[in-house]
């Protein structure tokens, strides 16, 4: 019974999210989400309080989790800012093909419409980041100039920049290329020790 | 007659402006628009189609435009380099505190719920970007490894993610120091006669 209502709660989620990350939020009824996740409305208002409450899981079952990331992030035998390079991919990839992260993004730029406080991934990412950096200061992989803090929170915001542009302006399909781009504009500025394929310029 | 068309559709599109800055598109109605410019709703449909059409022209008198800034990007005088650096903060100001620009760059963001093809300020911004870069690359100012328009779509989208992100996470009065952080990080990779700090790394 417990395992029956997790699996009902799972499906309602996941519908929702299918239903948030093609219509919004707005565009997105209770009777929508019961007709896609083959459950009636009862069992919608049975699982979660509303539309709003769903948003609100929906943003935090993926958006704005790092369970999923975590052996990325904690693997002690990669240098920590390939690590912070690969969470990046990761979560580009995420973005592009994974319905409940699509979701949570598409929800998070909708929130002036959603009337419920939306989890912020954004924080979490910009720790996580500051943390890796803090490490790789420390192990001398970093310019001496570079501070954590400040540059995890510039890495996140124009990384998430690209990501939500590219989407827009292109197709999901070539983030990963256009993450690969930036990060060649970016890592030079962090620390030579990182970069694979030194500029030809140099 | 004409002379006081004009200053009408002025005071509409600035007062609409002001209205999808606040409250975002679905949020306002044409009669907030009315009562805001001091105008009749008939006056908003002499000179509009609808809220549509109002959002359109907000989004292209600004955001999606460039004639303001053409001295800025066109003075011979300044490097390319220096002058693309320049143009990011004067749109980085305009996107904290102009009303048509901030509101031209909601509604872009909202523009799945709005019913009428936006114009795109991007191609624009990148267009002009590229061709900032292709000058430098000519006069020997960027690494021999920079490619114009693959380095400006990049700079581009991750300039306007961190605006973007900026104001929702922080507030719009400290986008130029952020801006500041963010160019740090990025004018090493670009060239090295742009640099007027070198890190101390190196």
């Amino acid at each position: 019974m417990q395992e029956r209502a997790k699996t009902t709660r799972r499906s309602l989620l996941e519908a929702a999210a299918q239903l948030f990350a093609e219509q919004g939020f707005a565009g997105t009824s209770v009777n929508d989400i019961s007709a896609r996740s083959g459950r009636t409305s009862g069992a919608v208002y049975f699982h979660y309080a509303g539309k709003e409450a769903i948003a609100v899981a929906v943003v935090q079952d993926r958006f704005a989790a790092w369970s999923q990331l975590a052996p990325r992030y904690t693997d002690e035998a990669v240098p920590p800012v390939e690590r912070l390079v690969a969470l990046s991919y990761d979560i580009a990839r995420a973005l592009a093909e994974d319905p409940v992260t699509r979701a949570g993004a598409r929800l998070w730029s909708e929130r002036a419409t959603i009337n419920a406080p939306l989890p912020d991934p954004f924080a979490l990412w910009t720790a996580a980041a500051t943390r890796l950096l803090a490490r790789a200061r420390l192990a001398g992989h970093l310019h001496p100039h570079v501070r954590p803090a400040r540059t995890a929170r510039t890495l996140v915001r124009a990384f998430f920049g690209l990501c939500v542009l590219t989407e827009a302006l292109e197709d999901a399909a070539v983030i990963t290329d256009r993450l690969t781009d930036w990060w060649q504009l970016t890592l030079p500025s962090l620390g030579p020790q990182v970069r694979e394929d030194p500029p030809a310029g140099r």
